[in-house]
This record gives structure tokens, sequence and C-alpha cells, in this order.
């Protein structure tokens, strides 16, 4: 609750941006820097919390907490300084809006964005000579072009000179090497000599393509060292933990020191509560695997790795109607339906069904019997979930990990209530809603995606994708805190110069977009005025168009034009940060990520809990499973147990399995990776070593060899 | 000589499409097609040679024997029926033109285009999967936009009617997806309602970030595990050949089989003709290390891998000007000056003069005083070659690894010839030619790369992106053969279609590049007349700028409105084949040549024969070394030798040092890195298992152990 909270404030921080001047939806300033100060104080708050729950000295070394103090602080002068002025009448600027995505940062809870920005801290060294010698490069380039070009008179399309000064030129080589302006800028030296072309050519292939991947390879091979170290510490913490925890537990056992199992049970208890019995159970069998009555030390330091294997607990269930009405679910009629739906003829139609629904869709709406189709196939979906609910137990079919039956479901009675809510607007106020119709039209599309699932290769694709989604988020917490500090100095720079006027508007000025300076710009003939930083939603809407880059040259001109030339650093600098250390670091994650799913194989641990599942003959046989179920919806692999698998193991009631890999996080999967690497008996350097393994180093100083009593 | 011949012959029949028609230099039909024959009639004189020289099954049972030999039969047809029906004037068009390119692809010499092809072929099925979903999405995607924006009487920036048609949105959005028409697309969405952006900003993360990173990623892993696999292969193969080598001259020698010292000599200078008797002595000592007169099976096996890693000999050479005039060379201002040249500061000097050169070039050439100064930076750089070569040892200093002396040298001596060239016109002819005065240009700025070399970090990059240009220049030729195929197809398609005019014509219609269908259109607004596949060259430069995509959908709206809507699926054809699979190709190349450069130690072979230089006191102390030619000029490590190497070596008069990790190549690296994983030990799997080897099987059927006898 703590921690949603803290979130909350964070975000409220983050959003008042867009209530303050230019605001989105203004409210006084009165309003605004309560709301902050509230803020403020709860950051404070958590900071005074923290201090009390740690070490004096360990609090104050750290450089987080420091870091929020002193952004507290800044905002706080500001704020009052500010007012102050504002009271007498004097306009200032907030300028401490842009320390404010320190408390996203800085707070313990995102701890992933922390390691994103320690990576990119670590990594900077590296990318500045890359990119010094990229500067280099197109200084150079720059060069010859002044003196190939600059001489000749020639003209861009627009009728301007054409690369006559140095300065120009370094800009316009630099968007080239982003391609956004890749042959206009070439087209005047090649009408004027087509063997010019060869010099463009060269650039590219230097600066494009090769330079830009130096920077990706240089990234990634950074982010792969440090992500491996940081996590390198972690997993020499967690051993070096549980050795401690054990010493602390443990009891003479004739020649070695053990954890009677009592104990080892409370632990397990006390540090996992929601753990159910027979789980326990099964983790102090594998645990003390002779069923001595106490735990060893090699299998003690496992606990926090078993703990950590999400074994799913199938209890064999009945289904609710079997239980409230068996006769009539176990009649003849009742059984020949859950056949069917059962085969894979039923998934087949389904698809069929899809695809005859995307057709009706495309087609067009104005036909009355089209949108009475609409509504057979809406009913179709709903009875297709009734009948998996009859045939399923529905608990299970709802389960946690049931991805597609939630998301499925969940779009089906969306549409629904939106169709009926639609529907009744019409018939009753004459009155069609713009915003329910996009939402239903868009929901109806999303029940498409279903058909991808159907098709085991791509269902392989898919996962990689939704496992990737979590560490995504923190691409996405990376990207707010670049954003708002740059949306912030945007609005300070370009606000209010560049206003959009509807189409039909007849303001001076309205096709230049309300600024003289942008008469006969690329910026105002491509109608780009409503990319302006008036506000806090629309600088972000412009950042985000820089962030894909083409065109950004457009907005960087017309920017220049109506403030002053400098400011097109301003949009240079975004291009560095955001394109070529961000997004970079974005794709070597994906990169990572995928190759980590394709590449890894069962842990040593996991095949252990398994082989220990088998032998308790509590286990679910694979091929078991696939002969009943098929390719087609390997998903609902826990549901088929009712029939088949209970007659090994209905006698106690439960089957284990390991949680199927589409729901590991990439981090999982990264540590366990590393950790395999480390042997079992290798107890890994003291916590000091530990603390001061310093980032670069790769591998660890010869890790203290301590004997276990 | 027989290989040159090979890629002489086809590099003419490739270029033949310069001086058919439609031609940039038109030559007779009679004349290309009597070239044409020629190249055949080599190809299969070639192939002839080839199917008597290997053994008659297996040149039959190689497909590229016969892909060459159906190319031959085809372009021979081909030519045959397009002369027959010329000679009746009826126009056919010669479309085995396409094929010509299998001749690059499938003649021997070039075994890297092959294997890049390969490795291509065999990522496809999966390429093809993510391609599916990636289509799936975009579909979904543009059905939604037509939902959306499909009733609301739209225009685009240019007046047009916006996303009514659900193909042209289809198109439209795969543009969005390479970004080329990034905020155009979204503007009149936009502009309706500041909502809609998401709708943009979801497909640019979902279609643009994600799944071309997962494009990348995809080529990458199956980049490497294909490369991998074939490097295995070839690893496989050498041991196995080297232990039937080993198997044919072993004799027996107490209770092992051994091949003796006259022998193994004998052996050595048959292979490797051109090694030196000291370095054949040293290789010696390496295998028979405890010096019993012959080599065990182990040290045998190792041959290939000592006589691959190039161990350069440093004879210390005395300067031929101490030879000759041995009193002035040797005296205290020769002394003096030569220890001026060493010291650094000599560098520092050189760095500075170029620095200010630069300033100097980047200033106006109207002045006099500047192109005085011209002359005078002239001189300078010849001083500096000529000091040096005094110096240094000329045969060292021009030795085939030192790529600076080289590129200095020759840029400074192109320079002056082109610059008294171009003063002789000036002052007799009163003529100043364009093309002298731009090489004249071109030279300066290049000699400015050189202060890269001083630093030492750059130095470090430089070295990878020089030893990435061989394998860099096979992707040259998987573009040109790419390029070829659609060049040709290109030609056929829209040949004169588009005409250039230059600026000041007043042909009908010069402004929409002769074609009125172009009138209004972006594409003769952009004035991108001069874009067009009116020959084989401006095909190539259209090509290199669909490759860099900006601005592609101009293309291929401005190509579709001159001939059929169809047209456009060329271009997607090409950015798909080029964009998605050969740059993805040629960005996992340079980051696994990048990784590769940063990861590698020295190879265990490579220590073994860096300890016997060492025992054998023939080698080059890296300390002392560094310890006289200071980090700045670790280039020419080979001449700093005459001094203070010979105090210990002299006595022999020679010395070893493995040749520096520079100048290795990438697929040398990447086999060592390979070869490290398999154990000396480990015989590998028998031929026939070698060549069964399925190419996607990462790990072979487990090494039949057969003993050594």
């Amino acid at each position: 609750m703590m921690r949603t909270a803290t979130y909350f404030f964070i975000f409220l921080n983050l959003s008042l941006a867009l209530f303050e001047e230019p605001a989105v939806y203004p409210l006084p300033f009165l309003a605004t820097s309560v709301l902050e100060v509230l803020c403020l104080l709860v950051f404070l708050g958590r900071l005074t919390h923290f201090a009390k729950v740690t070490l004096h000295n360990v609090f104050w070394k750290d450089t987080k907490n420091i870091c929020i103090m002193v952004a507290i602080l800044l905002s706080l002068t500001d704020l009052a300084i500010y007012g102050v002025l504002r009271l007498y009448g004097v306009r200032s600027i907030r300028w401490s809006r842009i320390v404010r995505p320190i408390f996203l940062i800085n707070f313990a809870e995102s701890r992933q964005i922390r390691r994103a920005f320690r990576s990119i801290r670590n990594t900077l060294p590296e990318i500045t000579y890359v990119f010094l010698l990229f500067m280099f490069s197109l200084l150079m380039f720059s060069l010859m072009a002044l003196k190939l070009f600059g001489e000749r008179n020639l003209q861009t399309a627009e009728g301007l000179p054409y690369f006559r000064n140095y300065l120009e030129i370094v800009f316009d080589l630099y968007v080239l090497v982003t391609t956004a302006n890749s042959p206009d800028v070439m087209m005047p030296a090649f009408d004027f000599s087509s063997w010019y072309a060869l010099f463009f050519i060269a650039f590219v292939i230097i600066n494009t393509y090769i330079f830009m991947s130096l920077f990706l390879a240089v990234v990634y091979n950074n982010y792969k060292k440090h992500l491996k170290n940081e996590i390198r510490k972690l997993a020499y913490m967690k051993r070096r933990k549980m050795i401690e925890a054990f010493n602390l537990l443990k009891e003479q056992e004739g020649e070695q020191f053990v954890v009677r199992e009592a104990r080892w049970k409370q632990l397990v208890k006390l540090v996992a509560p929601d753990t159910s019995n027979s789980h326990r159970e099964l983790l102090l069998r594998i645990s003390d695997d002779k069923q001595k009555g106490f735990v060893d030390k090699k299998s003690f330091v496992q606990l926090a790795d078993l703990l950590n294997i999400q074994v799913v607990t199938l209890k064999i269930r009945r289904h609710p109607l079997a239980r409230w009405a068996p006769a009539l679910y176990g009649s003849a009629p009742s059984r020949l339906l859950r056949g069917l739906v059962r085969h894979r003829v039923f998934v087949w139609t389904y698809d069929a069904i899809i695809l005859i629904n995307a057709v009706f869709i495309a087609l067009d709406e104005e036909s009355p019997y089209i949108s009475y189709a609409e509504w057979v196939f809406l009913a179709l979906y709903i009875v297709e979930i009734l009948l998996k609910v009859y045939t399923y137990e529905p608990r299970e079919f709802f389960g946690k990990t049931q991805f597609w039956n939630w998301f499925d479901t969940l779009i089906i009675f969306a549409a629904l209530t939106a169709t009926i809510l639609n529907a009744t607007l019409k018939s009753t106020m004459k009155y069609n809603s713009q915003q329910i119709l996009d939402i239903v039209f868009i929901l109806r599309v999303l029940r498409l995606i279903r058909i991808v699932d159907s098709i085991q290769r791509f269902r392989v694709i898919m996962n990689t994708l939704i496992n990737i989604v979590p560490t995504m988020l923190t691409f996405g917490g990376l990207t707010l805190v670049v954003y708002c500090v740059f949306a912030i100095i945007g609005m300070e720079l370009f606000h209010g110069k560049i206003q959009y006027f509807p189409a039909n508007s007849n303001a001076p000025h309205a096709l230049e977009c309300g600024n003289p300076a942008l008469k006969d710009s690329l910026f105002a003939r491509g109608k780009y005025c409503k990319n302006n930083f008036n506000n806090f939603a629309s600088s972000f809407i412009v950042l985000m168009e820089l962030t894909v880059v083409n065109q950004w040259h457009v907005f960087a001109n017309g920017f220049a034009n109506v403030t002053a030339q400098p400011a097109k650093l301003y949009f240079i600098a975004f291009h560095i940060v955001m394109v070529i250390i961000i997004v970079n670091i974005f794709v070597s994650f994906i990169l990572e990520a995928f190759f980590v799913e394709y590449s890894l194989e069962k842990s040593e641990v996991e095949t252990a809990i398994e082989q220990k599942i088998q032998e308790l003959g509590m286990g679910v046989q694979e091929d078991e499973l696939q002969h009943e179920q098929l390719l087609d919806n390997m998903e609902s692999a826990e549901h088929e147990l009712e029939g088949e698998g209970g007659a090994k193991a209905q006698s106690k009631g439960l089957v284990f399995k390991i949680a199927s890999k589409r729901y590991r996080t990439v981090d999982a999967l990264l540590q366990r990776m590393f950790e395999a690497e480390i042997p079992l008996e290798d107890e890994g350097p003291s916590f000091e070593e530990i603390l001061n393994l310093s980032p670069t180093s790769a591998v660890p100083r010869s890790p203290s060899s301590e004997s276990g009593a």
C-alpha cells in the first residue's frame, strides 16, 4: 500500500505539469502549489521513514537519499521564490520542475529504472569516444561538402542557398545521418553532376550504416556487461544471506551442521506464508532427499531458489455444475457437448468465424444487414465463452496465468456493453456517440487477435513479446523521465510561438501557424501547426514524433525560425539522448530478451524439483497432456486433468506442475542464466567484497572459500 | 591468375547492363552480345575445368555447378531469341539478364557470398513467421484506421482523401512502419482530435520499435547460429584431415606412432614453401618440445593452426643509409634528428599542424595567402614522410601491415600530383579543371584523418572498423546481387517514364519530369526527376535511396502514378529484401564483429608459440617496446628494434613477434573462437558425419573417438 501511495504521489507530482501554466486543463496557481507541497511532504515523510528503518551511516551514504533531499529543497525554494515574485507581478521561470523526475528515479520502489540509468551512466564513456569519432567524421565530410559544393551557387528545392555555410552543412549532414532528409539534401548536387552522388553514398555508408551500428554495438555490449554484473552481485548477495541464515539456525548432527525439519518448516512458513502445506511438503522432500529429518547446508542454501520456482498446485477440482447438478452435467448430451468443445474442430470453427467477422468489419457499415451481423457475431463469441466455462472448471479457466482467456472475455464483454450502450443512445436519443462508436470499432478489431494464438509458431513469438512487457515498462519509465525534462525545457523555449488554427479559421497568419516567420517554410506547408510546445500533452506528442526521427529537421528549422537558430541544439540534444542512447538500449534489451528466451533450458534446481514431483507420482506427464489437448490449446493444460490425469493422482487430490515458461520475466531468466554459471559449492565473496565489486569488473576477485562450519 | 580472370569476366558480364539498352554508354547490340557470348564461353570453360579436376559424382551433386549450367543455357537461349526477334523488328524483353548475378554467387571463388546467401536462406523460415505476424498486426491496425478515420471526410496536406481505401491504408501504414511518412500520415487525424495521436503512438511502438527489433533479433540469432555451424564444420574438417595426414606419415617409435623430424620438415616445406628456415625451426621447436627428433600425434594435428598464425620475422635490417654512408648517418646531427623524429613531441607538432591546416581549408580559397599556405602544408607533410623514412627502415616503414604509413604517403603524393597538375593547367592554359580541383579538395580533407590515429581510444575503434572491411566487401557483393536484379526489373518496368530536364529547360512538362501524370505530386515538387530507372547507373542510385528508406513512399507513389498502382509492390518487395533482410544481416555482422573483437583473448596455440619464442630468447618484450615507442606510435613497433631490441637478439639477427591483432580478419577470429571450444583431444566426427551435419543442428552427434593408431 505504501508503495502504491508513493507511486501515486510521484505521478501526481509529474502530472502537475498538465495543470500549471502553460496548461492543458488550467488550475489556479494556488491549487497546483498546494498539491506540489503536499507531494513534497509525502516524499519527505517517506524519506524519514527510510531513515528510521535503515542504519544511520547506510542512509547518509546512499546518494539517492541525498538526491531526494536536494530535490525537495530545490522545489520548495523555487516554489517560494516564484510565488513571491508572482505576488509582485513579476513572471519568472519555474526551473525546479525539471527535477521532478528525480523522485521517480530515486525512490527505492523503482529499482529497475535506477538500474537502467546506472547502465546508461556506465555506458557513457564508451559512447562518448564513438560519438567523438563520429563527430570527427561528420565535420570532415562537412568540410569536403563545403569545398565541393559551396561555390557552385546551387539551390535547394525550396530555392534556398545550398551548402554555403559550414555550420548549416554540419546540421544538414547530421540530419542525413538520421536519414530524415535523405534524397532532398543530395538532389541539387546530383542534378549538377551524377558523380556527386558518390559523396553522399560514401557518407551514408560510413555514418548512417557503420557508425549507427557501432553505437548499437557499444550500447548493447555495455548493457549486457553491466546487467550481468548487477545480477551476479544479486546472486552472490542471495547466497551469502542464505549462508548467514544457515549459520543462525544450524544445529550439530553427527559430523555436520544441519537445520532440523521443524525449524525449517517454521522458517518456510515465516518467509512464504501463502505456500500451501502440500507445496511445503514437496519442498522438504526435495531439500531432505533421504528423509533424514534435517536439511544440510547445501540444500538449505538452495531454499531461496526453490521458493522462487513457481509450482502450480493443480487441484483436481470438479466442475461446480458437476457438484450441484451431477445428473444433468454427467448426462449423455452434456458429455457430448463437452466433448465437442474440447475437440479441435471447435477451435477451427471459431477461427473461421473470426475470419468471416474480419470481412464483415471491413465491409460498409451502412447496410442494415451488416449491423445485424455484428449482433450475430457478438452472440457467437459469448456462446463460445459460455461453452468453455461449461466445459472447463471456471476458477481454472480464469486462472492467473490464463492470459488469453482473460483477454477474450474482457474484450467481448466490453464490446457487448459498448454496443448495447450505443444502440440504446441511438434508439432513444437519436444520437450517435462518436467516442463509444470508436471504442466499439477498436474492440471489434481486437477480437481478431485471438486467431494468432491458434497457430503454434505465432504463439511462440507472442509469448516472447508478452514476456518482454514488464521490462518494457522500465523503458516506459526511462522515456517518461527524458520526455518530462525535455517537455518542460521545450515549453519554456517555444511556448506560444506556434499556434494551431482549425482549417476554416480566418485568423491572421492561420496558414503560417500564427507566426509570419514561418511563411513558406516546410513546417507550415506540411501543416504541422498542431505540433507545438504549448502544453504538456502537445509537447509529449512532438517529442514522440522526434523520437521517430522522420522530418525532425523540419521541426528543428521551424522552431529555430520562430525563436533563434541555436534552438536547433535542443533538437540535436534530444536526438542524441533519445535515439542514440535510449532507443539503442531498448533495442539491446529486446535482442537480449529474445536470445535468452530462445536459448535457456530448464535450470538445475527446476530439474530437481521436477524429478522429485515425478518420483512422488504427483506429476503431470507432458505426453499424457499432449495426447488429449493437442497442439491447439496447450494453454488450457491445467483444466484437462479432470478426466484423465485424475486416474493416477486423484488419490491425493492434487498434482504439481512447474509453471510454464511463458509467464517468467526476463529478469528472472537472466538471473538464472548467471546462476547456472556459479557452481553450487562456491559461496561467493563476502558482503564487503560484494558491495565493493566495481560495476565494470566482469569477474569478481577470487571468491573466498570458507568451509562449512 | 585464373581467379582474377574469372572475377574479371563476372564483372564484365554484370557491367554489360551499362551498355545495353537502356544504356549509360550505348554500344551496338552486336558488340554487347559478342561480349556476353565471350563471358559465357569463359564460364563454360571454367566449369569444364572444374569438371576435370573434381570427381565425377561430386561435380554432378554440387548444385552450384548445375546452377551455372542452367544460367549459361538460359542466357544463350534468351540472347538467341532476342537477336532473331530483333532481326524481324520485334522488341522483346531481355529477361535472362536477371540470372547474371548467379555467376557471381556460384563460382567457387566467392565462397563468402555463398555463405551469406546460405545464411539468408536458412534464416528465411523464421523471418517468414515474424513477418506474417507483423503483416497480421499491420492489417489489423489498417482495419482499425479504416473504421476510425474512414468516414470523417478528412484530407491530407496535399488535399487528397485521407484513409478511405483499405489497400491504401495498408500501404500508408506500412510506410509509417519505416517511419518515412511519420508525422504527415498522422496530422489530419491529429488535427481532428488530439486523442487519435494515441492510435499512431501505439502503432509505432508495436510495429516500428518492437517488430523491427524482433526482425533484427531473429536475423542476428540465426546468423550467429549458422555462422558458428559453418565454422564448426570447417574446424572438424581440418582436424580430420590432419589426422589422415598423420596416419599416412606415421612411423612407430617405441609405444606410439610419430612423424619423424625430416619428414615433418619436408611436409612443411611442401605445404608452406614461403616459410623462412628460421620460422620453420621455431615451429619444430614448438611441435617437438623436448627435442626428441619426432613429432607426436597431438602436436602434429596442431600444425595447421601453427602455420595459420602469422609470425612476423623481424629482421634486424640496418637502414640503407647506414650501410651506404655510415659516417654521415651515424654522425651527431643525424642521431639528434632521428631522436627528434622518434620523440613524441614530433607527433604532437604534426597533430597541431593538421589542426591549423583544417582551419585553413575551411577559410576562403580566394585569398592568395591561403593558396600559398596550401603549398606550405603540402611541403610540411612531405618533409614529415621523408624524415620518417630517414629515421626508420624504409622496407619496414612500407611493410604490408603499415596501413597508416601507406595511407599517408598515398594521400600526400596524390595531393602533390593533383595540385601541381592543377597549377600547371591554371598557369599555362588559364583553365581550372573542376574534376582535378574536386580531387584536390577531397585529398586535402582526407589528410586530416591522420589525427585520429594519434589518440589511443580512437585507434581501437578504427582498428575494429578496418578489420571489418574485408567482410564488409562480402555484403557489398550481396548488395550488388540484389541491386542488379532489382535494377534490371526496374528498368523494364519504369524505363523512360520519368525524364530529367535541367533547371532552365523549356521542354513541355519539364517541372513534372516530362510526365503530366506527376503534376502536383510530391515527386515532382521534391524535384526528384533525376531519380529514375532510365539507365543502370541511375537505377543503382535510386535503389540506394530506397535502401536509406526516407521518402521511399514518394518514389513509390511517383512511379505508381506514371505506370500503374501495383508498381508499389516493386518498392515494397525491395524494402523487404533489402532493408528487413540484408541491412539487418549487415547490422548483425557489425555487432558480431565488434563483440568478437572486444572479447577475444589470445588463443591457446598462440600462447604456446609466444612462450616458445620467449624461451628461445628471440622474443620482443612488449614492455621493452612500449618503453621506447610510447603510446602514440605503437604502429611502428617493428622498426623500433634496430636500436634496443638488438642488444639481446642481434646475435641471431632476427626476432619473432606474433602479428598484432589489428590485421586479423573477423572470420579468422570467429574460427579461433569456436576452436577454443573443442578440446584438443577431441578428434571430431568422421568425414561422412561432418558432411551430413545439418546446418541447423547446433551440436553435432557425439563425435566418434577413434584411437591414435
